[in-house]
Protein backbone atom coordinates (compact mmCIF):
# COMPACT_ATOMS: atom_id res chain seq x y z
CA UNK A 1 0.00 0.00 0.00
CA UNK A 2 2.99 2.32 0.65
CA UNK A 3 4.11 1.66 -2.93
CA UNK A 4 0.74 2.55 -4.68
CA UNK A 5 0.94 6.10 -2.18
CA UNK A 6 4.60 7.06 -3.66
CA UNK A 7 4.17 7.83 -7.32
CA UNK A 8 2.89 11.54 -7.44
CA UNK A 9 1.03 12.53 -10.52
CA UNK A 10 1.30 16.70 -11.40
CA UNK A 11 -1.73 17.69 -12.62
CA UNK A 12 -0.65 21.32 -12.89
CA UNK A 13 2.01 23.66 -11.86
CA UNK A 14 1.78 27.86 -11.58
CA UNK A 15 4.41 30.30 -10.90
CA UNK A 16 2.37 32.67 -7.79
CA UNK A 17 4.25 35.00 -5.78
CA UNK A 18 7.76 33.82 -6.53
CA UNK A 19 6.61 30.19 -5.37
CA UNK A 20 4.65 27.30 -6.70
CA UNK A 21 1.08 26.32 -6.83
CA UNK A 22 0.45 22.65 -7.63
CA UNK A 23 -2.07 20.60 -7.90
CA UNK A 24 -1.50 16.59 -7.71
CA UNK A 25 -3.32 13.39 -8.04
CA UNK A 26 -1.81 10.12 -5.95
CA UNK A 27 -3.40 6.41 -5.55
CA UNK A 28 -5.05 6.27 -1.93
CA UNK A 29 -4.29 3.01 -0.90
CA UNK A 30 -6.83 3.88 2.38
CA UNK A 31 -9.72 5.14 -0.34
CA UNK A 32 -8.94 2.26 -3.56
CA UNK A 33 -8.91 5.44 -6.08
CA UNK A 34 -6.70 8.24 -7.07
CA UNK A 35 -7.18 11.13 -5.13
CA UNK A 36 -6.57 15.47 -5.50
CA UNK A 37 -4.76 17.47 -3.73
CA UNK A 38 -3.25 21.43 -3.86
CA UNK A 39 -0.16 22.20 -2.58
CA UNK A 40 1.17 25.86 -2.44
CA UNK A 41 4.85 25.98 -1.62
CA UNK A 42 6.45 29.30 -0.94
CA UNK A 43 9.51 31.09 -2.32
CA UNK A 44 11.47 30.08 1.24
CA UNK A 45 10.87 26.08 0.12
CA UNK A 46 13.40 26.66 -2.62
CA UNK A 47 16.32 27.11 0.58
CA UNK A 48 15.10 24.40 2.47
CA UNK A 49 11.72 22.53 4.24
CA UNK A 50 9.20 24.75 5.43
CA UNK A 51 6.05 24.69 8.35
CA UNK A 52 2.80 23.78 6.32
CA UNK A 53 -0.68 24.51 7.00
CA UNK A 54 -3.22 21.86 5.66
CA UNK A 55 -6.73 23.47 4.56
CA UNK A 56 -9.71 21.38 4.73
CA UNK A 57 -12.63 22.88 2.67
CA UNK A 58 -16.68 22.66 2.85
CA UNK A 59 -19.19 20.81 1.42
CA UNK A 60 -19.48 20.89 -2.37
CA UNK A 61 -15.39 21.97 -2.85
CA UNK A 62 -12.89 20.51 -3.99
CA UNK A 63 -8.91 21.13 -3.79
CA UNK A 64 -9.27 23.78 -5.67
CA UNK A 65 -11.10 26.14 -4.21
CA UNK A 66 -9.22 27.82 -1.62
CA UNK A 67 -6.11 28.02 -3.66
CA UNK A 68 -8.26 30.11 -5.84
CA UNK A 69 -10.63 31.82 -3.80
CA UNK A 70 -8.96 32.49 -0.24
CA UNK A 71 -6.31 34.74 -1.23
CA UNK A 72 -3.84 33.16 1.32
CA UNK A 73 -0.95 32.48 -0.70
CA UNK A 74 0.22 36.17 -0.70
CA UNK A 75 0.66 35.99 2.91
CA UNK A 76 1.97 32.72 2.60
CA UNK A 77 4.43 33.75 0.54
CA UNK A 78 5.40 36.51 3.20
CA UNK A 79 5.22 33.72 5.89
CA UNK A 80 7.21 30.94 4.55
CA UNK A 81 4.60 28.65 4.77
CA UNK A 82 3.71 26.13 2.48
CA UNK A 83 -0.58 25.59 1.95
CA UNK A 84 -1.90 22.21 1.20
CA UNK A 85 -5.73 22.06 0.14
CA UNK A 86 -6.84 18.33 -0.01
CA UNK A 87 -10.09 16.71 -2.22
CA UNK A 88 -13.42 16.62 0.16
CA UNK A 89 -14.65 13.42 -1.12
CA UNK A 90 -13.39 10.69 -3.49
CA UNK A 91 -14.89 10.99 -6.84
CA UNK A 92 -15.08 9.42 -10.03
CA UNK A 93 -16.77 7.12 -12.25
CA UNK A 94 -16.80 4.46 -9.21
CA UNK A 95 -18.40 6.24 -6.84
CA UNK A 96 -20.20 8.66 -9.05
CA UNK A 97 -22.43 5.23 -9.42
CA UNK A 98 -23.32 4.71 -5.97
CA UNK A 99 -26.82 5.38 -5.07
CA UNK A 100 -27.03 8.27 -3.11
CA UNK A 101 -23.47 9.82 -3.87
CA UNK A 102 -24.42 12.29 -6.07
CA UNK A 103 -28.17 13.59 -5.38
CA UNK A 104 -27.15 15.62 -2.18
CA UNK A 105 -24.73 18.56 -2.10
CA UNK A 106 -24.47 17.74 1.54
CA UNK A 107 -23.94 14.21 1.51
CA UNK A 108 -21.40 12.11 -0.34
CA UNK A 109 -19.37 13.33 -3.10
CA UNK A 110 -18.17 16.77 -2.07
CA UNK A 111 -18.99 16.15 1.14
CA UNK A 112 -16.52 13.27 2.64
CA UNK A 113 -16.69 15.17 6.54
CA UNK A 114 -13.24 13.72 6.74
CA UNK A 115 -14.13 10.26 8.35
CA UNK A 116 -13.87 7.12 8.19
CA UNK A 117 -17.07 5.77 7.09
CA UNK A 118 -18.10 2.50 8.69
CA UNK A 119 -21.50 1.99 7.21
CA UNK A 120 -21.85 0.15 3.00
CA UNK A 121 -21.76 1.54 0.58
CA UNK A 122 -19.65 4.30 1.79
CA UNK A 123 -17.21 2.22 4.09
CA UNK A 124 -15.58 1.30 1.10
CA UNK A 125 -14.17 4.42 -0.39
CA UNK A 126 -15.04 7.57 1.91
CA UNK A 127 -12.14 7.04 4.10
CA UNK A 128 -11.26 10.32 4.35
CA UNK A 129 -9.49 10.27 7.39
CA UNK A 130 -7.01 7.65 6.96
CA UNK A 131 -6.35 9.15 3.45
CA UNK A 132 -5.50 12.26 5.28
CA UNK A 133 -3.52 10.84 8.78
CA UNK A 134 -1.98 8.06 7.55
CA UNK A 135 -0.81 8.86 3.45
CA UNK A 136 -1.27 12.36 2.48
CA UNK A 137 0.23 14.35 6.15
CA UNK A 138 3.20 11.51 6.02
CA UNK A 139 3.83 11.76 2.98
CA UNK A 140 4.35 15.56 2.54
CA UNK A 141 7.60 15.44 3.49
CA UNK A 142 8.53 13.07 1.91
CA UNK A 143 7.43 14.45 -1.73
CA UNK A 144 7.71 18.09 -0.83
CA UNK A 145 10.13 20.53 1.18
CA UNK A 146 7.74 20.49 4.20
CA UNK A 147 8.98 19.82 7.52
CA UNK A 148 6.81 16.97 9.27
CA UNK A 149 7.30 18.74 12.75
CA UNK A 150 5.66 21.60 12.05
CA UNK A 151 2.24 21.35 10.39
CA UNK A 152 -0.95 23.31 11.18
CA UNK A 153 -4.33 22.50 10.59
CA UNK A 154 -7.72 24.53 9.57
CA UNK A 155 -10.75 24.53 7.99
CA UNK A 156 -14.18 26.07 7.10
CA UNK A 157 -17.65 24.94 7.52
CA UNK A 158 -17.53 20.94 6.96
CA UNK A 159 -14.00 21.31 6.47
CA UNK A 160 -13.41 23.16 10.11
CA UNK A 161 -15.23 20.19 11.78
CA UNK A 162 -12.58 18.75 10.17
CA UNK A 163 -9.88 20.45 11.24
CA UNK A 164 -11.05 20.38 15.16
CA UNK A 165 -12.05 16.74 15.16
CA UNK A 166 -8.98 15.71 13.39
CA UNK A 167 -6.37 18.03 15.58
CA UNK A 168 -8.37 16.55 18.53
CA UNK A 169 -8.48 12.84 17.43
CA UNK A 170 -4.14 12.70 16.53
CA UNK A 171 -2.46 14.45 19.36
CA UNK A 172 0.71 15.82 18.97
CA UNK A 173 0.24 15.69 14.67
CA UNK A 174 -0.41 19.19 14.44
CA UNK A 175 1.15 22.28 16.06
CA UNK A 176 -1.63 24.76 15.73
CA UNK A 177 -5.44 24.53 14.99
CA UNK A 178 -7.79 27.29 13.79
CA UNK A 179 -11.34 27.30 11.62
CA UNK A 180 -13.75 29.28 10.11
CA UNK A 181 -17.67 29.06 10.32
CA UNK A 182 -16.44 25.46 11.66
CA UNK A 183 -19.34 22.96 11.87
CA UNK A 184 -18.91 22.63 15.78
CA UNK A 185 -21.28 20.18 17.28
CA UNK A 186 -22.08 17.71 14.20
CA UNK A 187 -24.61 15.38 16.38
CA UNK A 188 -26.47 18.23 17.07
CA UNK A 189 -27.27 19.83 13.73
CA UNK A 190 -28.69 18.55 10.36
CA UNK A 191 -25.90 18.49 8.16
CA UNK A 192 -24.03 16.39 11.04
CA UNK A 193 -26.78 13.98 11.67
CA UNK A 194 -27.71 13.30 8.02
CA UNK A 195 -23.93 12.33 7.34
CA UNK A 196 -23.27 10.46 10.44
CA UNK A 197 -26.13 8.56 10.03
CA UNK A 198 -25.22 7.56 6.59
CA UNK A 199 -21.73 7.16 6.64
CA UNK A 200 -21.58 5.47 10.59
CA UNK A 201 -25.13 4.18 11.08
CA UNK A 202 -28.29 5.36 12.92
CA UNK A 203 -26.50 4.17 16.14
CA UNK A 204 -25.23 7.45 17.87
CA UNK A 205 -22.99 5.75 20.39
CA UNK A 206 -20.47 6.07 17.91
CA UNK A 207 -21.10 9.40 16.90
CA UNK A 208 -19.16 11.72 19.36
CA UNK A 209 -15.63 10.14 18.81
CA UNK A 210 -16.72 12.40 15.18
CA UNK A 211 -17.86 15.61 17.23
CA UNK A 212 -15.30 18.37 17.91
CA UNK A 213 -17.88 19.49 21.28
CA UNK A 214 -18.07 16.52 22.31
CA UNK A 215 -14.07 15.78 21.93
CA UNK A 216 -13.25 18.28 23.57
CA UNK A 217 -15.43 17.52 26.49
CA UNK A 218 -13.50 13.93 27.13
CA UNK A 219 -10.01 15.98 27.05
CA UNK A 220 -8.70 15.88 31.00
CA UNK A 221 -6.26 19.18 29.83
CA UNK A 222 -6.71 21.29 27.02
CA UNK A 223 -5.01 19.66 23.93
CA UNK A 224 -4.13 22.94 22.50
CA UNK A 225 -2.25 25.42 25.55
CA UNK A 226 -1.23 27.88 22.76
CA UNK A 227 -4.59 28.41 21.62
CA UNK A 228 -7.56 27.95 19.34
CA UNK A 229 -8.62 30.86 16.77
CA UNK A 230 -12.36 30.68 15.44
CA UNK A 231 -13.86 33.11 13.34
CA UNK A 232 -17.63 33.52 12.66
CA UNK A 233 -19.54 35.82 10.55
CA UNK A 234 -23.02 36.64 12.56
CA UNK A 235 -24.76 37.31 8.94
CA UNK A 236 -23.94 33.69 8.31
CA UNK A 237 -27.16 32.16 6.77
CA UNK A 238 -26.26 28.57 8.72
CA UNK A 239 -24.82 29.80 11.89
CA UNK A 240 -28.04 28.91 14.03
CA UNK A 241 -29.16 26.30 13.06
CA UNK A 242 -25.59 24.15 11.73
CA UNK A 243 -22.64 25.45 13.17
CA UNK A 244 -23.12 26.19 17.06
CA UNK A 245 -19.64 27.72 18.21
CA UNK A 246 -21.35 28.63 21.36
CA UNK A 247 -21.66 24.80 22.00
CA UNK A 248 -17.62 24.39 21.69
CA UNK A 249 -17.00 27.63 23.55
CA UNK A 250 -18.36 26.15 26.48
CA UNK A 251 -16.75 22.93 26.10
CA UNK A 252 -13.29 24.46 26.04
CA UNK A 253 -14.62 26.88 28.71
CA UNK A 254 -14.85 23.44 31.16
CA UNK A 255 -11.86 22.01 30.39
CA UNK A 256 -9.51 25.40 30.42
CA UNK A 257 -8.45 25.00 26.66
CA UNK A 258 -7.89 28.86 25.60
CA UNK A 259 -10.26 29.65 22.87
CA UNK A 260 -10.46 32.97 20.38
CA UNK A 261 -13.94 32.67 19.52
CA UNK A 262 -14.50 36.25 17.45
CA UNK A 263 -17.76 36.87 16.16
CA UNK A 264 -18.17 39.12 13.16
CA UNK A 265 -20.75 41.49 12.81
CA UNK A 266 -22.16 41.29 8.70
CA UNK A 267 -19.86 38.32 7.34
CA UNK A 268 -21.96 35.70 5.67
CA UNK A 269 -20.50 32.38 4.97
CA UNK A 270 -18.31 32.63 1.95
CA UNK A 271 -14.97 32.88 0.38
CA UNK A 272 -15.53 36.58 0.79
CA UNK A 273 -15.86 36.14 4.67
CA UNK A 274 -12.58 33.88 4.30
CA UNK A 275 -10.67 36.10 2.38
CA UNK A 276 -11.37 38.70 5.20
CA UNK A 277 -9.85 37.12 8.06
CA UNK A 278 -7.08 34.34 6.25
CA UNK A 279 -4.36 36.90 7.09
CA UNK A 280 -5.41 36.13 10.91
CA UNK A 281 -5.57 32.46 10.38
CA UNK A 282 -2.04 32.50 8.79
CA UNK A 283 -0.36 34.55 11.87
CA UNK A 284 -1.83 32.40 13.79
CA UNK A 285 -0.30 29.25 13.10
CA UNK A 286 2.77 31.15 11.78
CA UNK A 287 3.18 31.98 15.58
CA UNK A 288 3.21 28.30 16.48
CA UNK A 289 4.84 26.62 13.56
CA UNK A 290 7.72 29.69 13.43
CA UNK A 291 8.26 29.25 17.19
CA UNK B 1 -32.93 54.80 -22.10
CA UNK B 2 -31.78 56.54 -19.33
CA UNK B 3 -34.78 55.81 -16.72
CA UNK B 4 -34.06 52.15 -18.00
CA UNK B 5 -30.50 52.02 -17.02
CA UNK B 6 -31.57 54.11 -13.26
CA UNK B 7 -33.04 50.72 -11.70
CA UNK B 8 -29.99 48.48 -9.79
CA UNK B 9 -31.08 45.33 -8.65
CA UNK B 10 -28.91 44.28 -6.30
CA UNK B 11 -27.82 40.50 -6.51
CA UNK B 12 -25.55 40.12 -3.87
CA UNK B 13 -23.81 41.47 -0.94
CA UNK B 14 -21.08 40.58 1.01
CA UNK B 15 -19.36 42.43 3.83
CA UNK B 16 -15.63 41.84 2.97
CA UNK B 17 -12.37 43.62 4.63
CA UNK B 18 -14.77 45.75 6.22
CA UNK B 19 -16.13 47.18 2.86
CA UNK B 20 -18.87 45.10 0.60
CA UNK B 21 -18.86 43.23 -2.12
CA UNK B 22 -21.89 43.76 -4.09
CA UNK B 23 -23.33 41.75 -7.59
CA UNK B 24 -25.82 44.07 -9.62
CA UNK B 25 -27.87 43.70 -12.40
CA UNK B 26 -29.12 46.58 -14.97
CA UNK B 27 -31.40 47.14 -17.77
CA UNK B 28 -29.46 48.05 -20.45
CA UNK B 29 -30.41 50.30 -23.22
CA UNK B 30 -27.21 50.06 -25.34
CA UNK B 31 -26.88 45.93 -25.60
CA UNK B 32 -31.10 45.78 -25.43
CA UNK B 33 -30.70 43.11 -22.12
CA UNK B 34 -29.91 43.09 -18.07
CA UNK B 35 -26.32 43.02 -17.60
CA UNK B 36 -24.42 42.31 -14.80
CA UNK B 37 -21.28 43.81 -12.99
CA UNK B 38 -19.52 43.28 -9.45
CA UNK B 39 -18.63 46.37 -7.39
CA UNK B 40 -16.11 46.04 -3.82
CA UNK B 41 -16.98 49.35 -2.32
CA UNK B 42 -14.15 49.78 0.79
CA UNK B 43 -14.63 50.28 4.08
CA UNK B 44 -13.97 54.30 3.48
CA UNK B 45 -16.45 54.65 1.08
CA UNK B 46 -18.67 54.88 4.01
CA UNK B 47 -17.59 58.84 4.62
CA UNK B 48 -17.83 60.15 1.36
CA UNK B 49 -16.66 59.52 -2.84
CA UNK B 50 -13.78 56.88 -3.21
CA UNK B 51 -11.44 56.70 -6.69
CA UNK B 52 -12.70 53.25 -8.61
CA UNK B 53 -10.40 50.67 -10.59
CA UNK B 54 -12.51 48.93 -13.48
CA UNK B 55 -11.54 45.68 -14.12
CA UNK B 56 -12.33 43.92 -17.26
CA UNK B 57 -11.98 40.20 -17.38
CA UNK B 58 -10.48 38.08 -20.12
CA UNK B 59 -12.70 34.92 -22.31
CA UNK B 60 -14.86 32.87 -20.58
CA UNK B 61 -14.96 35.00 -17.24
CA UNK B 62 -17.78 36.91 -15.90
CA UNK B 63 -18.00 39.56 -13.37
CA UNK B 64 -17.36 37.30 -10.74
CA UNK B 65 -14.05 36.33 -11.80
CA UNK B 66 -11.89 38.60 -10.59
CA UNK B 67 -13.48 39.12 -7.73
CA UNK B 68 -13.09 35.86 -6.31
CA UNK B 69 -9.89 34.47 -7.73
CA UNK B 70 -7.53 37.86 -7.47
CA UNK B 71 -7.34 38.54 -3.87
CA UNK B 72 -7.68 42.14 -4.91
CA UNK B 73 -9.99 43.78 -2.51
CA UNK B 74 -7.36 43.01 0.81
CA UNK B 75 -5.39 45.97 -1.18
CA UNK B 76 -8.41 47.77 -2.44
CA UNK B 77 -9.59 48.22 1.47
CA UNK B 78 -5.76 49.39 2.55
CA UNK B 79 -5.91 51.96 -0.23
CA UNK B 80 -9.56 53.15 -0.60
CA UNK B 81 -10.45 52.11 -3.91
CA UNK B 82 -13.67 50.97 -5.03
CA UNK B 83 -13.49 47.79 -7.80
CA UNK B 84 -15.58 47.56 -10.66
CA UNK B 85 -15.98 44.30 -12.58
CA UNK B 86 -18.74 43.98 -15.62
CA UNK B 87 -19.63 40.83 -17.14
CA UNK B 88 -17.49 39.81 -20.40
CA UNK B 89 -21.13 39.95 -23.07
CA UNK B 90 -24.62 40.15 -23.36
CA UNK B 91 -25.97 36.66 -21.92
CA UNK B 92 -29.54 35.12 -21.68
CA UNK B 93 -32.09 32.94 -23.98
CA UNK B 94 -31.49 35.69 -26.40
CA UNK B 95 -28.51 36.00 -26.91
CA UNK B 96 -27.81 32.12 -26.31
CA UNK B 97 -30.34 31.22 -29.43
CA UNK B 98 -28.07 33.50 -31.96
CA UNK B 99 -26.04 30.87 -34.26
CA UNK B 100 -22.44 30.98 -33.21
CA UNK B 101 -23.05 32.46 -29.75
CA UNK B 102 -22.27 29.41 -27.69
CA UNK B 103 -20.13 27.05 -29.87
CA UNK B 104 -16.90 28.60 -29.18
CA UNK B 105 -15.59 29.58 -26.28
CA UNK B 106 -13.44 32.83 -27.99
CA UNK B 107 -16.32 34.52 -29.49
CA UNK B 108 -19.85 35.42 -28.77
CA UNK B 109 -21.10 34.70 -24.88
CA UNK B 110 -17.95 35.29 -22.76
CA UNK B 111 -15.85 37.09 -25.59
CA UNK B 112 -17.52 40.59 -26.22
CA UNK B 113 -14.13 42.25 -26.44
CA UNK B 114 -15.56 45.39 -25.43
CA UNK B 115 -16.35 46.71 -28.23
CA UNK B 116 -19.75 47.61 -30.52
CA UNK B 117 -19.88 45.17 -32.97
CA UNK B 118 -21.72 46.48 -36.45
CA UNK B 119 -22.23 42.93 -38.87
CA UNK B 120 -25.68 41.05 -37.94
CA UNK B 121 -26.54 39.54 -35.67
CA UNK B 122 -24.15 40.88 -33.45
CA UNK B 123 -24.58 44.51 -33.95
CA UNK B 124 -28.37 43.96 -31.67
CA UNK B 125 -26.69 43.41 -28.81
CA UNK B 126 -22.90 43.15 -28.67
CA UNK B 127 -22.33 46.61 -27.66
CA UNK B 128 -20.06 46.15 -24.81
CA UNK B 129 -17.77 49.90 -25.27
CA UNK B 130 -21.50 51.63 -25.90
CA UNK B 131 -23.11 50.10 -22.49
CA UNK B 132 -19.41 50.51 -20.49
CA UNK B 133 -18.98 54.50 -21.87
CA UNK B 134 -21.96 55.42 -22.13
CA UNK B 135 -24.11 53.52 -18.80
CA UNK B 136 -21.86 51.54 -17.08
CA UNK B 137 -19.06 54.10 -16.17
CA UNK B 138 -21.08 57.16 -15.87
CA UNK B 139 -23.59 55.48 -13.58
CA UNK B 140 -20.90 54.94 -10.88
CA UNK B 141 -20.82 58.12 -9.60
CA UNK B 142 -24.75 58.39 -9.19
CA UNK B 143 -25.34 54.65 -7.92
CA UNK B 144 -22.49 54.16 -5.49
CA UNK B 145 -20.05 57.09 -3.36
CA UNK B 146 -17.57 56.71 -6.36
CA UNK B 147 -15.87 59.83 -7.25
CA UNK B 148 -16.39 60.59 -11.72
CA UNK B 149 -13.32 62.08 -11.52
CA UNK B 150 -10.79 59.63 -10.02
CA UNK B 151 -11.55 56.59 -12.44
CA UNK B 152 -8.87 54.30 -13.71
CA UNK B 153 -9.15 50.91 -16.11
CA UNK B 154 -7.27 47.58 -16.23
CA UNK B 155 -7.86 44.33 -17.63
CA UNK B 156 -6.75 40.66 -18.54
CA UNK B 157 -5.99 39.09 -21.42
CA UNK B 158 -9.33 40.36 -24.10
CA UNK B 159 -10.04 42.65 -20.98
CA UNK B 160 -6.16 43.82 -21.62
CA UNK B 161 -7.43 44.33 -24.90
CA UNK B 162 -10.00 46.13 -23.47
CA UNK B 163 -8.49 48.58 -21.32
CA UNK B 164 -6.23 49.79 -23.68
CA UNK B 165 -8.44 50.24 -26.24
CA UNK B 166 -11.14 52.36 -23.94
CA UNK B 167 -8.27 54.23 -22.45
CA UNK B 168 -7.52 54.99 -25.63
CA UNK B 169 -10.17 55.78 -27.58
CA UNK B 170 -11.71 57.66 -24.73
CA UNK B 171 -9.29 60.45 -23.00
CA UNK B 172 -9.93 62.16 -20.19
CA UNK B 173 -12.28 59.51 -18.50
CA UNK B 174 -9.76 57.19 -17.02
CA UNK B 175 -7.08 58.84 -14.99
CA UNK B 176 -4.78 55.81 -15.13
CA UNK B 177 -4.08 52.59 -17.15
CA UNK B 178 -2.61 49.13 -16.72
CA UNK B 179 -3.32 45.86 -18.35
CA UNK B 180 -1.92 42.25 -17.42
CA UNK B 181 -1.07 39.90 -20.34
CA UNK B 182 -3.31 42.31 -22.61
CA UNK B 183 -3.92 41.20 -26.84
CA UNK B 184 -1.85 44.04 -27.35
CA UNK B 185 -2.28 43.94 -31.07
CA UNK B 186 -6.11 42.06 -31.60
CA UNK B 187 -5.28 42.91 -35.77
CA UNK B 188 -2.41 40.19 -35.72
CA UNK B 189 -3.47 37.29 -33.58
CA UNK B 190 -5.67 34.61 -34.09
CA UNK B 191 -8.39 35.77 -31.48
CA UNK B 192 -8.48 38.90 -32.59
CA UNK B 193 -8.95 38.72 -36.26
CA UNK B 194 -11.76 35.75 -35.52
CA UNK B 195 -13.53 38.31 -33.25
CA UNK B 196 -12.77 41.23 -35.77
CA UNK B 197 -14.00 40.02 -38.41
CA UNK B 198 -17.37 38.21 -36.57
CA UNK B 199 -18.20 41.61 -35.04
CA UNK B 200 -16.70 43.86 -37.57
CA UNK B 201 -16.84 42.08 -40.44
CA UNK B 202 -13.97 41.00 -43.32
CA UNK B 203 -12.96 44.84 -44.23
CA UNK B 204 -9.82 45.39 -42.65
CA UNK B 205 -10.12 48.85 -42.55
CA UNK B 206 -12.21 49.66 -39.58
CA UNK B 207 -10.76 47.36 -37.21
CA UNK B 208 -7.46 49.80 -36.32
CA UNK B 209 -10.02 51.44 -34.36
CA UNK B 210 -10.07 48.39 -31.89
CA UNK B 211 -6.42 47.35 -32.03
CA UNK B 212 -4.57 48.95 -28.63
CA UNK B 213 -0.75 49.15 -30.95
CA UNK B 214 -2.53 51.23 -34.31
CA UNK B 215 -4.48 53.05 -31.92
CA UNK B 216 -1.26 54.35 -29.79
CA UNK B 217 0.70 54.36 -33.15
CA UNK B 218 -1.74 57.23 -33.86
CA UNK B 219 -1.56 59.10 -30.81
CA UNK B 220 0.12 62.27 -31.49
CA UNK B 221 1.39 63.00 -28.18
CA UNK B 222 1.57 60.45 -25.06
CA UNK B 223 -2.33 60.26 -23.62
CA UNK B 224 -0.67 58.58 -20.35
CA UNK B 225 2.08 60.74 -19.51
CA UNK B 226 2.12 59.09 -16.32
CA UNK B 227 2.93 55.70 -17.62
CA UNK B 228 1.05 52.43 -18.17
CA UNK B 229 2.00 49.43 -16.38
CA UNK B 230 1.90 45.98 -18.01
CA UNK B 231 2.80 42.82 -16.55
CA UNK B 232 3.51 39.63 -18.99
CA UNK B 233 4.46 36.27 -17.39
CA UNK B 234 7.05 34.38 -19.82
CA UNK B 235 5.44 30.56 -19.59
CA UNK B 236 2.50 32.23 -20.75
CA UNK B 237 0.88 29.71 -23.55
CA UNK B 238 -0.54 32.23 -25.44
CA UNK B 239 2.33 34.86 -25.43
CA UNK B 240 3.46 34.01 -29.04
CA UNK B 241 0.76 33.07 -31.12
CA UNK B 242 -2.08 35.60 -29.54
CA UNK B 243 -0.85 38.85 -27.03
CA UNK B 244 2.36 40.42 -28.95
CA UNK B 245 3.22 42.94 -26.16
CA UNK B 246 6.49 44.27 -28.23
CA UNK B 247 4.22 45.20 -30.84
CA UNK B 248 2.86 47.47 -28.47
CA UNK B 249 6.20 48.27 -26.53
CA UNK B 250 7.40 49.71 -29.65
CA UNK B 251 3.95 51.79 -30.67
CA UNK B 252 4.50 53.29 -27.20
CA UNK B 253 8.55 54.18 -27.80
CA UNK B 254 7.71 55.62 -30.97
CA UNK B 255 4.90 58.29 -30.00
CA UNK B 256 7.29 58.68 -26.34
CA UNK B 257 4.17 56.83 -24.25
CA UNK B 258 6.03 55.95 -20.70
CA UNK B 259 5.53 52.23 -20.55
CA UNK B 260 6.56 49.42 -18.06
CA UNK B 261 6.44 46.26 -19.51
CA UNK B 262 7.70 43.87 -16.66
CA UNK B 263 8.57 40.28 -18.20
CA UNK B 264 7.84 37.55 -15.25
CA UNK B 265 9.87 34.20 -16.05
CA UNK B 266 7.67 31.10 -15.11
CA UNK B 267 4.25 33.17 -14.99
CA UNK B 268 1.41 32.09 -17.21
CA UNK B 269 -1.79 33.22 -18.20
CA UNK B 270 -3.81 32.45 -15.20
CA UNK B 271 -5.33 33.96 -12.16
CA UNK B 272 -1.92 32.62 -10.11
CA UNK B 273 -0.18 35.01 -12.14
CA UNK B 274 -2.53 37.95 -11.77
CA UNK B 275 -3.01 37.33 -7.95
CA UNK B 276 1.25 37.30 -7.82
CA UNK B 277 1.18 41.21 -9.34
CA UNK B 278 -2.00 42.61 -8.96
CA UNK B 279 -0.96 44.39 -6.25
CA UNK B 280 1.52 46.42 -8.65
CA UNK B 281 -1.37 47.67 -10.28
CA UNK B 282 -3.35 48.69 -7.73
CA UNK B 283 -0.52 51.05 -6.39
CA UNK B 284 0.15 52.18 -10.03
CA UNK B 285 -3.87 53.67 -10.00
CA UNK B 286 -3.94 54.62 -6.58
CA UNK B 287 -0.34 56.92 -7.44
CA UNK B 288 -2.54 58.69 -9.77
CA UNK B 289 -6.36 57.87 -8.17
CA UNK B 290 -5.02 59.45 -5.09
CA UNK B 291 -2.32 62.30 -6.25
Amino acid sequence: MAAMTDTLITLSEHRCFGGTQRFHEQASGEIGLSMRFAVYLPPQAANGPVPALIYLAGLTCNEETFMVKAGAQRLAAELGIALVAPDTSPRGETVQALPGAASDWDFGIGAGFYLDATQLPWSRHWRMESWLMNELVPGLSKHFPIDAARIGIFGHSMGGHGALTLALRHPGVFKSLSALAPICAPMRCPWGEKAFTGYLGADRSSWGEHDATVLMENHPVAPYPGGILIDQGLADKFLEAQLHPHLFEAACQAIGQPLTLRRHAGYDHGYYFIQSFVADHLAHHAAALKA
